[in-house]
């Protein structure tokens, strides 16, 4: 559940799974560690609840650092697999940050 | 899960649960239905897993908006229950969302 210092990015990546795994799980954890590798990366935090709505967001330093992930060979054929047999619906906000706070450091 | 035409603003709230439950449903759905009538209110993404952690992502028009609803009283008093009983620990990011795009209209 981390912060940082504004201003810095987050991108909301909201799914909604469908009920075949098929490799999901091992991608999702893999592409968790990929990014965490990316320049710029700062954290995620990601859940999904018992009715398959997942909701995954991911802080990074700036734009160019998003478009570097985005542009990431191994992330880009994960986002096809899931576009075409994982998500029955999906959508992405990318979104400046402009305040942080927490309840605990 | 909405998305709207930009430029608007998220407000992500991570949070994980204490396991007692006390009212905390009940309250939960009451806020949604409030935050829904506010002025400046465009959607909600809500979503928890199993391990507790949730995260709930509201869209809102402007800053105006996200401050009205941040001042409501029944609102308030919500978030003071959150704080002292419900919530081992949460994180709050207020974000104005530049680009947003999905699979379905």
């Amino acid at each position: 559940m981390p912060i940082f210092e504004p201003p810095y990015y987050a991108v909301v990546f909201t799914s909604r799974r469908e009920p075949a795994d098929d490799g999901y799980a091992e991608t999702a954890d893999r592409m968790a560690e990929l990014a965490a590798e990316q320049p710029g990366y700062l954290g995620m935090d990601s859940t999904r609840g018992p009715d398959g709505l997942g909701i995954t967001v991911s802080y990074w330093r700036d734009e160019e650092s998003i478009t570097g992930w985005r542009r990431n060979a191994e992330h880009t054929l994960a986002r096809e697999r899931g576009r075409t047999d994982w998500y029955a619906e999906w959508a992405i906000h990318v979104a400046k940050v402009e305040r942080a706070y927490q309840n605990r450091a």
